[in-house]
């Protein structure tokens, strides 16, 4: 059994942006030697999302849209009252959510034709961090 | 350290369609021979979703009826706009979620009296491959 | 390769209610004696969430408005016309989702200064089982 963990550790540079993490992933699970097995992508903040899309840039203001118009950043929620002004932020990232469980297959990360990993930054500029483990064989 | 993997091909019928995988998971559970681990069940796709509820008739239509509501096919996206034709299934994709983690216990897939495994179709008919991936002793 | 299970048994008090479980998964994980792996934690309920978030009671009642606002217990949903009496909870519960994989690092949890863990009630009060298994060495 093989356990490899790495950070990912990038600066955001916009208030609500789409950045692919295809890249970082497959070099980590290439370094990792796993041939079988699973990548946990885990994110230890609340204010970002991590998904699986298209990657496409209509795509992409259509989801951001999407999020800003269900979810605009009002200003009557409590924790903005109360001084966090980012409460919009904090529900997208609930329910996108902040992890991805994904699979490794003779030796690759698996993803289909018009997959792509994504961490949608609801809340920068920021600096963020996500941890990849791939676990297997 | 036992990790099995297989494959499920279908092909769904109507453009929006819930279809119960549990039959298929637990027959891949029981084929590994694992007793105690983890199953990933994982979707190559961007314009479906997996998820767990109740398998009940209404709570489905009920489901379909919520996502319709809330993410209509709206012309105005600029998804749409340039010829994809499917932004609402994208949009329902990235909020259901393209991956499950489930539990084996006992050599048997772990589920609660009322939940299923259900592949949700959100831009069929299509040809659909899910892989199940079975991690443990 | 190690891999250690226990449930979390518990009862909720309200209709809605967010419950943080961060002391029982970390008393789990320091019991499973695994220093490096992932652990997964399994709700085997339709009408519960699993997430993670904030631990802010003003953000916590944002949450509750904004599943409320989104997703009320409309009495023509046909799981409610039908006896159900619950569909919000069901739909909550879809959108939310029934399972999370975190990490172990190091032996302990790893989570984000702002990160916690959180049992959602959507239809209490009522009796849960949570099962949590890490995996790993």
């Amino acid at each position: 059994m093989k356990i490899f963990s790495k950070w990912i550790s990038l600066e955001t540079q916009e208030k609500y942006q789409e950045i692919a993490l295809n890249d970082f992933i497959e070099a980590i699970v290439f370094e990792s030697r796993v041939s079988d097995g699973i990548v946990l992508i885990f994110s230890q903040h609340t204010t970002i999302g991590l998904y699986l899309s298209n990657n496409d840039k209509y795509l992409k203001d259509d989801l951001e849209n999407f999020l800003d118009e269900k979810i605009p950043n009002d200003p009557n929620y409590l924790h903005n009252v109360y001084g966090g002004n980012n409460a919009s932020a904090h529900l997208k990232n609930v329910l996108i959510g902040s992890s991805l469980t994904l699979a490794v297959n003779d030796g690759e990360l698996l993803l289909g034709e018009w997959q792509n990993i994504f961490l949608g930054e609801f809340d920068g500029p920021r600096k963020r961090k996500i941890l990849v483990k791939v676990v297997g064989e």
